[in-house]
């Protein structure tokens, strides 16, 4: 049986305050969140260092398809935990149309992903959820697809977007419209930079 | 420029009161909703019968799965509109995390798919939306495919099916695992009901 794993975005602060925008499989265990980034990684740094994190429910998928295209640079706000006083604040992202802020409750260590049980804050909604969207699952598959493109052969990547781009084409709106260029634009920069390089050249 | 379509569920009632439980992609333009039901079909006839339709947000994906292989009989409650004074009463599905009443305003007839504008009533939320879940968009999209499985090449169905497994395989919860076999059933029912038509007999 897998785990049920639902895609968030976490926003985490730096000591300094710095925010970090990333977007996550979490898992929800009973009361708690189970957070597993990757070993080395801004929001593990973030968590160990401030404690907390905010779970950000985006339906505007230019955020997915973006962190994978280093467009990191979303606008957030304060997260307003009333229990938390804490310095830097929890900011979430401002086009979240939900948020709970997380609290590090537990952790166990791992070489590679570290298990972080995180505590929920009341989720806090901004907007209505609207529907299951066709091209935002397209997106999300497209970005999972584009942080693989050093692992994946050409052709998969190719049979998989063309297949992922039906749905696009007949149930997007301009976001994901959007999105999906600039998935599409890292695709096309990969190959052409794999181009440059000569087959036997190590990488 | 595609329209941006949202997968719901719709529930709709005849004057006799029996409920229908049907799979939609609707729009939402300004305040309203733009259903399009095919000619002929139960949500249509019901809806202009009535007037009323509710809107479903659904992540159950055993629903969308559950009603493209014969199993449309799902729990449903009062919707409890306060504006309407209606008999039969609008129901919900009970497993709707969101439902909106929606009161028919403007039609415009058409061959295939007359346009129904519908106001929609206050989004009453029943829980909380936790993120994107892969494997419920892979539901959908296997939903989507069997409910086309007589006008699509075997090859296209194993080929697409396979690669949604994927997710599937990663992301599922029990309710989305059950709703893949579903449909995996429907395919193989399909085929075997085809294996049993010699090759040049009408259908």
């Amino acid at each position: 049986m897998p785990d049920q794993i639902f895609e968030t975005i976490i926003t985490t602060r730096s000591h300094a305050g710095v925010v970090h925008v990333a977007p996550m499989g979490v898992r929800y265990v009973g009361e708690q969140v189970l957070l597993k980034p990757f070993k080395p990684s801004t929001t593990l740094d973030n968590i160990l260092a401030l404690g907390t994190a905010v779970l950000n429910l985006v339906t505007d998928v230019r955020v997915f398809a973006g962190c994978v295209t280093d467009r990191r640079d979303w606008p957030t706000e304060p997260a307003l935990a009333s229990d938390l006083d804490q310095s830097p604040e929890p900011l979430r992202l401002s086009c979240a149309f939900g948020h709970r802020v997380l609290r590090l409750v537990e952790r166990r260590d791992d070489p590679q992903r570290p298990d972080l049980w995180m505590a929920q804050g009341p989720q806090v909604q901004h907007a209505a959820f609207r529907g299951f969207n066709r091209a935002q699952a397209a997106v999300i598959e497209g970005a999972v697809l584009v942080s693989r493109l050093h692992l994946l052969p050409a052709e998969k990547i190719d049979t998989e977007m063309q297949y992922l781009q039906i749905a696009i084409e007949k149930t997007a709106g301009p976001d994901e419209l959007q999105a999906w260029e600039w998935l599409q634009q890292a695709v096309a920069q990969h190959r052409s930079s794999m181009s440059m390089t000569s087959p036997g050249a190590a990488s």
